[in-house]
C-alpha cells in the first residue's frame, strides 16, 4: 500500500478494506477536497464506479441501487453543501432500511468556523437519520492509525446493514497535498511505512465482520410462533396484510412468497398484498384464479365497502358473516392504500405486526403483538407446521367476489369507449404491469404512480421486482432511483413517473449515459400536481390553480436533445402498443402520455363507485 | 382572524403576525401538508408570493432574494424529504449571514417514527446551521396560544438578524382538515375565537420587536477606535483589505466606500477590493485614476510579485521600500483571491479584524487585532477624524505601477490576435462588467467565474452590486439565488455561470416564467469541471477526465424550448455585441461561449507569467 502522501494513502486503506468487505459499487461527484477518495475507487479493480455531476441525483441513484441489491453502495462528495445535496436520499434510505454509506470529504478541522472557503461544519450533518457517524481523524502515516481507519471501514461497512439497514456517514477530513503526488514533509509517508503495516496481502478484509456480513435473521422463539400459530389456526376471519417490502439484507432476510401462500392456504386467510411487497407478483400467484384465489390485489377499490364495520347496521346479522377480521397478521411497511390502513384501523381485531427490528411501523396504532422476528422466518416455520390447505371458506369467498368484480370493471374501464372518450391513468398502469417481460424491474414514483399501481395493478404470475422510494414519499429523486435500481440488474427496466417527479429529478437523466442504463420511462403528464384534485383544496381555487395543481407547461420533448433518450408522444389508446415497442427495443425512451388531471380524477371516483356498488350486491349473493 | 377550522387559523395567524413584523416575500413549494401556511400566504396581500416546483431552487432563489435586499425571505415546504431540499442553501444562508425563514411543515408528533406517510424527524432538521429552531406546536384555538404564536413568529423573524444574520426554522406540524373548509369537533374554531383573541386589529406586529427590527448596528468604542487610528496614522505601509460583503441588514450596517476612500487616501493605503465587496464598483472610485489611485483590483494577478516577504532577498536592500505591510486592516469576510490570503498570511504586519459579530473569518489564523464593530461605523468615524489626503507616497505608488501593468496587459490579452485564436475566459468576465449598464446586479457563479471576476474585472466608477454564494461556495443553487436576486431589483440582472453549475440547478431556470425574472445569464461553456485543470490531478489521467474534468456535452440548446429563454451561441469574438444586445432587450437570453478549459487555463497562466515579469521589472523603476 505504497503512496506519494499520506492523503492518498489514506485514501486507498479506506477503499481498500471496503472492498475486501464486499462493497460492489460507489457514486462519485467530482470535487477537489474529496480527490484521495476519488483516485482510490477509481484505481480499485473490485468496485463498480458511477460518475455523476448532481450529488442530489447521485445520491438517489445509490439508493436505488442499493435498494435493488439489499447491498450497501457508498457515494463520495467533496465538502461544503455538495454534502447536504446527498440529505434527502439519506432520509430515505433510513426510512426505507437501504443500506448506504456516504463518504463526505472535508477541511482539515482547524478550519472549521473559521471562515475558510467551503467548509462547513459537516459533523453529523444527517442528524438521527443515519446508523452510524463518524467524523475520521485526520491521514497520518503509523501502524496504529492505518489498523484504526481499516477497522473503521469494516464497520461502517457493518453498520449498515448488521441491525436496521440504513445510512452510516463517515466524515473524512484531508490535508494538501490531495493528489496522488509525491511530496516531502510532514505530508509525506514515510518508506517504513509498507505492504505489512497497512494490513494488505491477507487476502481478505482486515476485520473479519462475520456478525454482519453473515449475520443470521432474527426469528421468533417458539413461544411467540406458537401464540401466533394459534391465534390464525382458530381465528375465523383471519386477514394477512404484506406491506412493502424491505429490502433483502442479512438481518432484514428474505421472505419465500409460497411459505406466505401456503400459510394463508393452510388457515384460509386472504392475502392482501402491497404492489410494493414480494407477494402481489410472481410464479406463487395463480395464473387464473377459477374457485378462490390466495393473493388479493384491488383491495384499496372495495376493503371499505367489504369490511367496514358498520355494514351490519343495514342487513339482516344472520344472512352473511361478520364482515371484520378477527386476526390480522401485517409484515412489511404499513400499506400504501390509506383505505387498508383505515380499515385496520376500524377493526376489531388481533392484530400481529411481524418486523425484523421490532419497529413499530403501523401510523393507527390498533396493533396489538410485536413480533421482532423476520418475515421470512416466521412464515417458513409456520408453513412447515400448519395443516394442509381449507377447503373454500365463505371469509375468502367474499374477498374473491369482491375481487373478481373489482378486476372485471377495471377491465371494462381500460378497454371501454368511454375509456377513449376520457382516459384515465389507471388505464396505463395496468398496462405497464400487464404487459411488462418476466422478469423486470418496475420503478414507480410516489403521489398517483404508486397509489395507480396499488389500485390498477392485478396480481400475476410474473417475477416482477416493484420498486418506490416508499420511506419518506418524496417525489424527489425517482429518476435517479430508478436508474440507479436499473444498473443493479440486467431486468428490463421501467419507470411510471408523474411531470413533477421528472421535473424535480430531471437532472438525473444524465445517468442514462454516464451510468449506462436503459430504461422505458413511462411518464404520465397531466401538467401538474395532479394528487391535489383528490383532496378538498380542489375546491379553493384560488390558490388551488397557482399554488397546488401548479401547471407548468413544460415541453418535455426538448430533454431528448439534453439526455440519451428518445422522447415519443404516445395516445393513450395506443399506450401498450408504444411500451411492448420500447420494451423490445435497446436504448431508454420516454413514453409520454398526456392528461387531464381532474378527468382521471373524475373517472377513478366513476370506477371506485360502479366497484363498490357492485361490491355491496355481489356480497348479498355470496356463498 | 375568523377561520373555518385551526389550521387554518393557525396558517392566517402566523403569516399575519410575519406580515406585521415586515416580511415582504415567501417562495412556496407545493404539497398537501403546508395547505395553512401556503393558503394563508397566498390570500395576504402584501408579502409577494414566489412559486416552486423544486425545493432546492425553491430555497436558494430566497436565498438570493434576501441576499440582494438583506431582508428575510420566507420558505415553505410539505414534510418529509422536501424539508431535506432546503438544505444546502440553508448552510448558504447561515455561512454568509443572509436572512431567511424556514417554515417546514409537519405531521402531528404522534405520528414521528411511526412508519407513516412522508413523516420524518424534522426537529433540527438543519442542526446548528439556524439562528433558532422551534417545534411549534399543533394549532389550537385559545388566546394563549394564539399570543404564543404571534410571539413565536415576531421572534423568528427577529432572529433572523438581531445578531448574526442567518437562517431560522421552524417547524409547523398540523392536523387535518389542512384545507380552509368548514369543520366540527376538535378542529373546529369555536364561535367565541374572535378577532381580539387572535390579535388583530392592532394596526402593527402583535410585539413590536424594535430592538431586532431597528437595531443600531454595533460600533466600536472610543479606546479601540484610537487604537485602530493610531495604528493607521503611524503606519509607514499601511494596507485597506475590503472582502466580499456581508448583506445590509440592520445589525451588519451598511459601509459608504466613500468613507473608505477617505480613509485610504488620509493614511496612503491602497485598498485591495474584493469584485464582492462594496467598495470595487461605484462611483467613489476614479473614472481614469492619472497620478495613483485609490481602490486596487488586480492584486490576484501581482499581489505576491510585490509584497512577498523574500523579496528583498535578491535586490539591493536600500534601492526600494520594504515590500511589505505594516498594518492591514480587514472587513468583510475572506478575500476571494488565494493569493491575497497567502500574502497577508506571511506578511509581518499588525492585522486588524473588523467584523460586525465579532466572528473571525480569516483562515489564516494571521489577524492579530478583531474589533466587533460595523465596518460601516468604523470607517465613518475614521474617516471623520483622520486629516486630509496625503501626497503620493512611494508604498502605494508601488500598488499603482502593478496595478497599471495588470489592467495593460489583460487589455493587451483581451484584444490581440492571440486572444482570438486561442480565447480564455477572463476576457468573457472584463466584457461583462466593462459592457455593463449603470446599475445592474451581476451574479457570479463559484468555481472560475468569480476567480476570473476577482482578477479580470477592473474597478470602475459604475454602480454595480456583485454577488456569488461565497459562503460555502457551492457550485448549487447558481441560477436560483441569481434569479432571486433578480426578483428583488428594478437592475438589469446578469449572472455569469459554468456549465457544471449551469446544469446543476437547470430547474431552476422555471423561476423565469414562474416568477417572472429576466437575466442575460452568460453560460461559459468548457464541458466539465474546468477549475480541475488548476490542479495537479490534471496530470493525472486517469482519473482526470472521467471523475474530475467529467465531461458531458450537454446541449444546453435543448433548453430554450423547456423555459422562457432564448439560447445563443457566441463566439468569443463577438461576445461583447451579443451581451449588449440582450443588455438592451427584453426576456432572458442564455449566450453559451464555448471555450477549451485547457486553453483557458494556459492563457491565465501565460498573462499571469507576463504580468509577474512586469511587476517585477516596474519595481525596480518604481518612484
Amino acid at each position: 500500500m505504497s503512496a506519494p502522501n499520506r492523503a492518498t494513502l489514506w485514501g486507498r486503506i479506506l477503499v481498500d478494506e471496503l472492498a475486501a468487505g464486499g462493497l460492489e459499487a460507489v457514486c462519485l461527484a467530482p470535487g477537489s477536497r474529496s480527490t484521495p477518495l476519488t483516485v482510490a475507487f477509481a484505481e480499485h479493480p473490485d468496485i463498480e464506479v458511477y460518475s455523476h455531476l448532481d450529488e442530489r441525483s447521485a445520491a438517489f441513484f445509490a439508493l436505488g441501487r442499493a435498494r435493488r441489491t439489499g447491498e450497501p453502495t457508498a457515494l463520495v462528495c467533496t465538502s461544503g453543501t455538495a454534502a447536504a445535496n446527498f440529505h434527502p436520499a439519506v432520509i430515505e434510505a433510513d426510512q426505507a432500511r437501504v443500506p448506504m454509506l456516504v463518504l463526505t470529504a472535508d477541511r482539515p478541522p482547524e478550519l472549521r468556523d473559521s471562515g475558510a472557503n467551503q467548509t462547513v461544519d459537516q459533523v453529523e450533518l444527517y442528524g438521527d437519520a443515519v446508523r452510524w457517524h463518524a467524523d475520521l481523524p485526520l491521514p497520518e502515516a503509523n501502524e496504529r492509525t492505518a489498523r484504526s481507519l481499516r477497522t473503521t471501514a469494516a464497520r461502517a461497512l457493518l453498520e449498515t446493514t448488521v441491525s436496521e439497514p440504513g445510512p452510516v456517514h463517515l466524515n473524512c477530513p484531508f490535508r494538501k497535498p490531495l493528489d496522488p503526488i509525491e511530496t516531502t514533509g510532514s505530508e509525506a509517508v514515510p518508506d517504513e511505512f509498507g505492504e505489512t503495516l497497512a494490513g494488505t496481502g491477507r487476502g481478505g478484509p482486515f476485520v473479519e465482520t462475520a456478525a454482519g456480513r453473515h449475520a443470521s435473521e432474527p426469528a421468533a422463539d417458539e413461544l411467540a410462533l406458537d401464540t401466533l400459530r394459534t391465534a390464525l389456526e382458530t381465528a375465523d376471519r383471519p386477514l394477512l396484510v404484506a406491506g412493502p417490502a424491505d429490502p433483502v439484507t442479512p438481518s432484514a432476510g428474505e421472505l419465500d412468497p409460497a411459505d406466505v401462500v401456503a400459510v394463508a392456504d393452510a388457515v384460509g386467510a386472504p392475502v392482501l398484498a402491497d404492489p410494493l411487497s414480494t407477494v402481489r407478483f410472481g410464479s406463487h400467484v395463480e395464473s387464473s384464479p377459477s374457485e378462490t384465489r390466495t393473493i388479493y390485489g384491488g383491495y384499496d377499490g372495495y376493503i371499505d365497502s367489504l369490511i367496514a364495520p358498520d355494514m351490519n347496521s343495514d342487513s339482516d346479522p344472520d344472512s352473511e358473516p361478520d364482515p371484520e377480521p378477527d386476526v390480522v397478521v401485517r409484515f412489511g411497511a404499513s400499506p400504501t392504500s390509506k383505505r387498508l390502513r383505515h380499515a385496520l384501523r376500524d377493526a376489531d381485531a388481533r392484530q400481529f405486526l411481524l418486523d425484523p427490528v421490532g419497529a413499530w411501523r403501523e401510523a393507527t396504532f390498533t396493533a396489538t403483538d410485536l413480533l421482532a422476528a423476520s418475515p421470512g422466518s416466521v412464515f417458513e416455520s409456520l408453513a412447515a407446521s400448519l395443516g394442509e390447505s381449507t377447503t373454500t371458506n365463505p371469509w375468502r369467498a367474499r374477498f374473491d367476489a369482491a375481487e373478481r368484480t373489482h378486476w372485471d370493471l377495471r377491465d371494462d374501464a381500460c378497454t371501454t369507449n368511454s375509456l377513449e372518450s376520457e382516459p384515465f391513468e389507471g388505464a396505463v398502469l395496468a398496462s405497464v404491469f400487464e404487459a411488462a417481460p418476466d422478469p423486470a424491474t418496475i420503478f414507480v414514483s410516489n403521489s398517483m404512480p404508486v397509489r395507480d399501481a396499488d389500485r390498477f395493478a392485478r396480481p400475476q404470475p410474473t417475477d416482477l421486482t416493484v420498486l418506490a422510494n416508499r420511506g419518506a414519499s418524496g417525489i424527489d429523486g425517482i429518476t435517479s432511483s430508478a436508474l440507479g435500481a436499473g444498473s443493479a440488474t440486467d431486468d428490463p427496466l421501467v419507470l411510471v413517473t408523474g411531470d413533477l417527479a421528472f421535473y424535480h429529478d430531471s437532472n438525473g437523466l444524465l445517468a442514462l449515459e454516464r451510468c449506462g442504463v436503459d430504461a422505458t420511462i413511462v411518464l404520465l403528464d397531466n401538467d401538474g400536481g395532479g394528487i391535489f384534485h383528490e383532496l378538498p383544496i380542489e375546491a379553493v381555487d384560488p390558490p388551488f390553480t397557482s399554488q397546488f395543481k401548479t401547471p407548468h407547461g413544460l415541453a418535455f420533448d426538448a430533454l431528448e436533445e439534453l439526455y440519451d433518450l428518445e422522447f415519443e408522444r404516445v395516445e393513450p389508446a395506443a399506450f401498450e402498443g408504444a411500451y411492448r415497442r420500447s420494451l423490445a427495443s435497446d436504448g431508454t425512451q420516454v413514453l409520454s402520455v398526456s392528461f387531464g388531471a381532474d378527468a382521471s380524477h373524475r373517472r377513478r371516483a366513476e370506477l371506485d363507485e360502479r366497484v363498490h356498488t357492485a361490491v355491496a350486491g355481489t356480497d348479498d349473493s355470496g356463498p
